[in-house]
């Protein structure tokens, strides 16, 4: 068996992309039967007055498709954006790897206010982060342990895997156009936002604005609302 | 702090209701610009061919909404399907409620054959399968007081929740239209379907029947498949 | 044959529905596992905060059934809103009533100004739309009397068809949600929409005004946006 | 003013793909934590064993976007089509160019039988079809000089265009993952399809199987349903 590990973040990588900004231009032009060959300033002017007046169909003519780890806490949230495509690893039919999310120690986090506008600090100090993250890390590694050995014991992975903790590791790929992504973006970025999903989405966002730049540009300036 | 409880089933309960086989009938005729009154031999004769030919889009002029409370594990399949609503219990907002998933002796199971077409039996004799429920009990009520510890030492209740296992009973609502529930029955009832979903997939399968007669028979009769 | 008929306007009616205010509540509720039995003050408060927040799952739960006659150009525009239910009148399994759209004489409209910000005004002086009507009326009528005569000639309906206008009326149900039914108003009920399809979005607002008013008031006062 | 054409078929355009066997297949395999390089027979026996069982999402990681050019009547049923986004040609923003759709004679065809199980033959005997194509032609052509008079006299686009026919030629772009396209090609090549949808969803196919055979071949062996 191989030991429990603990890390505080997974990856996000771009497996695949068929996306750029002249396709925001040119499905939109369709609407005059005119179609542009390269970025022209008419043409990023065309991107920012679709952004503005919030005319979103033109920035679905894309795909983007992500593989992604992280926590299966974070996959909750992620997985209820309805707009584009999910596989997942199978608890079911796979063992799952003994790696967790354990948070960086000035992650270990108090809250006040009211739920949707908390204000979060560090909880206590750094003493008792330190003690926080140990027991945590001892509770989830005693589950671990107990997941083996029930596999071990011959029970199914659906079953045994009922022990594990949401802060497992899992991953999926996500195939998403850039409309339904800028979604996501505006909720998983704000503020408001938990913290660990956040992390993942700002990753996302880098990729996003390295592919469609003026889109990208255009979203920002418009506040990053979903067009 | 309440003592956690293990149950090994929650509850499907139908919140509203706009559903009926009239409504399937009708929203079919319109293609003929008619439109029947009361339930007849025709319009029974029309749900079946609607249903044998795949034409999908009657089915969906109605609408299910439940109320569920289930395990984590549970919701995790449930939420992929992605043509519904969901509003679930915010582990962010609330704390937890202590109580878990814990299988019936008879549930904990040992599989084999390949992924997707497993052959399940119960692991091991009866001593075995108890105390293999006592030592999932125990690991997960270990979790619980560590979550119950980590909130009373002040940690936001979204960072004390990482160490909570799977088979944390949550709750939500789902709203639905009978086409895409359909679509769920044919794969969360199938043999081949995870066994706690398969147990609440029957009992929104029963409210289905109840409420839309000739459709359900309809969708047995042609092999229980999406239409 | 029937008599060609020209009207400036179809029909909505409400055929089935299952929503109200308190649905929103305790869908949103269900974070805190809450339930509200009656409307209150401060579920109305929840309702103006999700919708100030635009927090969008909680007006789901719900659902209209609308019966709509309207001409094929405005089911045009109405059927790209993809979240929802349709079914329509078929033109290749039933003859079209010979019912045509012509606009009011003070809707036959001259426009300025650029694609999506035109301002409109009657154009010219009541004689020439007068003129203006008739010669549109006449060159439908020939159409429709184009395709009777291909159809008593034996030609197939749905090859037939290809003479008839946009501007023959048909006829749909359409099963929505209120989230995207005030999608669809949003942008249909906005001055830049087409002033036909405009009329239908203003009926179609009122019942869900009428239906779910503190939701409907909610939205209006805060711009009546897509939450 | 341009002189009105007639012709029997558009167009449709590849205008740019992410799509291959081995995305389906990897996406698969992330049930797994496993990840091939390169297409082996094992992973074209699993995109057998998806297509049969019917797992549907991994082949929802991909996307086509189509340029095409149709008649209305045909965009009608097309944009029926939800799991997908569309951009078309606006009769608002600009004038419709005299484009129009005439059937071959040997498709100026008659029709007995039942809605939905129609069998068609050529209607009446050469002289009659050639007869009816040229009614057809003459009826339209006095459509769209209507259209053009009703412009000349500075009424609106939006307004001139309701006395055009369904048979006017307009263009989308139309961008679709393989799963959708598969439940799209089901319905709109099976033999009860309307004739002129089916010639472009043949030439979809076409380009669907040029872009990721072994799926296509896979589709065809288990009676081209929708996965």
């Amino acid at each position: 068996m191989t030991e429990p590990t603990a890390t505080s973040y997974g990856f996000v990588r771009l497996d695949g992309v068929m996306a750029d900004d002249l396709s925001v231009i040119n499905s939109a032009r369709v609407s005059f039967d005119r179609r542009d060959e390269t970025l022209t300033d008419a043409g990023v002017g065309l991107i920012k007055f679709l952004m503005r007046e919030r005319h979103g169909t033109p920035f679905e003519h894309n795909a983007f498709r992500f593989h992604i780890k992280c926590p299966i806490f974070v996959t909750r949230e992620w997985m209820r954006h309805r707009i584009g495509s999910f596989n997942e690893f199978s608890a079911r039919y796979s063992e799952m790897p003994p790696e967790f999310y354990l948070p960086e120690l000035e992650h270990v986090r108090a809250q006040t206010g009211k739920p949707g506008a908390y204000t979060f600090e560090p909880a206590g100090d750094e003493a008792f982060r330190d003690n926080a993250v140990h027991a945590m890390s001892s509770s989830i590694k005693q589950s671990i342990r107990m997941y083996n050995m029930l596999l071990e014991g011959g029970i199914a992975k659906e079953v045994a895997r009922n022990v594990l903790p949401v802060s497992m590791y899992t991953q999926f790929y996500w195939t998403v156009n850039a409309r339904s992504l800028m979604n996501f973006l505006s909720l998983r970025t704000a503020p408001a936002a938990l913290l660990e999903i956040r992390q993942y989405a700002e990753d996302v966002e880098t990729i996003f604005a390295d592919t469609m730049p003026v889109t990208y540009a255009a979203w920002v300036e418009y506040g990053k609302k979903t067009p």
